[in-house]
């Protein structure tokens, strides 16, 4: 019965090219072709494809800004992308450190809370609550813009810190004492609206991945609510799972 | 300080829209709006913002797929995301018990591991591996495009039965008469490149939830590796994390 399926379903010639494309950009990440790609003779041998397979992939990782391509140049990689800790609780600056993250505070306030965000962060309708939007560089190159609302005291107290060099974590931490419990998080891939767009300094539609994340402290309290946008180009979310009896 | 702060940073109006989105998008999600929202005189008093605001953010969202709008209709609910959970290694299947999951199976056949594949899996350069393409439907909508490497033995079993209704995990805890250990996961943002897109009847260039995951037997033996394809229009990652000192 397996031989009559395979018989039956062989790879299109599309497909073949989604196929190699996955897998260079695993390569890519790992950092196997930081001295170039392979030419396309080269890679058509070794996943045993035609050329114009090979190209079909290379444009594809081309479109996701991975890699730069050039009839002298050769192919090579564009930039690396970030890996982000899905696994552990931990503010950016706290995710890379060691490397320097900057932050623009581009907003810092108090906002009537819309009822949905009062509602998460267990206040009553139109609480005044602290509004903080960063646009966080590693490096010279933006990475995500992070909108975040704060619980009304501790929000406070946040705001009297420096938050162009530190994270919120670990603020929030101090000024309550006590340290950070769990988190929500909803991941999702959304297209980047204009003004997004430009703040990120990717084109208008660009592939966003957008993370919602409600942070409490360990007693339990909600105080962090937060919304980032990271470019799709230049992180990656990594964790492990482990299987439980479904 | 703090009040300096506040002075010096107050919310620029298109960061507002961008704002009022986040939340919106919340509510969708919640099945707030499930009989349409509510008009923009109400909601620009609901967040004390301009027609104008409102307008942007309405636009963005239903750039993002999530919301119609007509000038007779209102704005309705365009679709509902489907909640794919972060914390737990389960199949579609398994997530979405009891809703109908369909699979389509586009590739099942044998092919030479590409040398990152088979490494990734522990076999030699060039080892036959099943490889196993489907797209999935909730109800009459694809949800994702699956890629899938199977370790050669285990993979072979697996094609002797029907992948269009059945999850491969529970199959390969079957055929290997041991429960599933753990797995590795890149997520990422992804612009669908034209055939791919043409799959999932989206866009070509919309945003993808792109999860690379690498599932290993309980007693470590790596066995399937797969590259998933999600639509972002249709698929939000939940999860939680727990705070762990940095």
């Amino acid at each position: 019965m397996a031989e009559a399926r395979l018989a039956a379903r062989p790879i299109r010639r599309a497909d073949r090219a989604r196929q190699v494309a996955d897998v260079l950009r695993h390569q890519i990440h790992c950092g196997a072709y930081d001295d170039g790609l392979p030419g396309e003779p080269e890679l058509a041998a070794e996943f045993a494809v035609s050329r114009n397979i090979i190209r079909e992939a290379l444009a594809a990782l081309k479109a996701e800004g991975l890699i730069q391509r050039g009839p002298r140049i050769g192919t090579h990689v564009a930039q690396h992308k970030f890996d982000h800790d899905l696994d552990a609780l931990l503010g950016l600056q706290e995710t890379f450190n060691g490397q320097q993250v900057r932050n623009e505070v581009r907003v810092a306030t108090t906002v009537s809370a819309p009822p949905s965000v009062a509602r998460r962060l267990l206040l009553v309708a139109g609480a005044q609550v602290v509004f903080i939007e960063r646009l966080r560089y590693l490096g010279d190159v933006p990475l995500s813009l992070d909108q975040t609302y704060l619980a009304p005291d501790i929000g406070a107290a946040v705001l009297a810190h420096p938050l162009e060099a530190h994270d919120v974590f670990p603020l929030l931490e101090r000024i309550s004492g006590q340290p950070l419990g769990a988190a929500s998080l909803a991941l999702e891939a959304i297209p980047a609206d204009p003004h997004s767009a430009a703040i990120l300094q990717v084109p208008g539609g660009a592939a966003l991945l957008m993370l919602e994340r409600l942070t409490s402290l360990a007693d339990g309290t909600p105080v962090d609510l937060e919304y980032i946008r990271m470019r799709g180009d230049r992180v990656t979310m990594r964790g492990k799972l482990t299987r439980s009896t479904p």
